[in-house]
């Protein structure tokens, strides 16, 4: 299976999460596709939204790069929602970010694993 | 031009039309490849969030099946969204609709160019 069918299917994975508590979520056509920045997943009930940059990776370290970090910050806020940063290291679960938990690197934002178990919020409390 | 790519650029010209208007959109990915309903179109604002249904038709007449109907609404339930119904008929403007102005005709909604003149909504009053 290819990196990016594997991306994929992480992604349908946390929106199938969604739909298990009652939530709806999709998945963005190909952000290639578009002049116009838009989340690789958007989650909503009744109360909240949700805009998400998914990242699955082998690494113990992942990066968002800066256009990534505005370009969800300037949909999110645009559609009315909340960003969030997801990562799914290998043998971890989802852990979810906002920017403020990242760590700035000059050209991105870095997490490691390790950070995302003491930083990051897991899936049942994101929908706390 | 096949008559996907026609759809799919007839959904990105109204994304366009959304952020013009200090809207985000964006499209979903290929319905077909989720087990869960998505709505071609999502676009929202601080204040509205509006699931969209989009056709593009050469034919006087355009159809939503049941079953398409039936999945808004049911996304639009859960997400927290307005459900629409918006079709372009050739060398006409957008059209939005609710399910109650289209016609039930057993097993889908129709709703002719005719009725779209009169009936549906143009896009700039479904923005207010």
């Amino acid at each position: 299976m290819s990196r990016k069918s594997r991306g994929i299917n992480a992604e349908r994975d946390l929106i199938h999460k969604f739909w298990k508590e009652g939530w709806a979520a999709m998945r963005a056509a190909g952000s290639g596709s578009s002049q116009f920045p838009s989340p690789d997943v958007l989650a909503g009930n009744n109360i909240r939204k949700l805009a998400i940059e998914c990242k699955l990776t082998t690494s113990p370290r992942q990066y968002f790069t800066k256009k990534e970090v505005n370009e969800l910050q300037f949909f999110s806020e645009k559609f009315g929602a909340e960003p969030w940063f997801a990562v799914k290291f290998f043998h971890e679960p989802w852990y979810f970010f906002t920017v403020e938990d990242m760590k700035e690197t000059g050209v991105s934002y870095a997490v490691t694993v390790e950070q995302a178990r003491s930083r990051g919020v897991e899936f049942k409390e994101l929908l706390e």
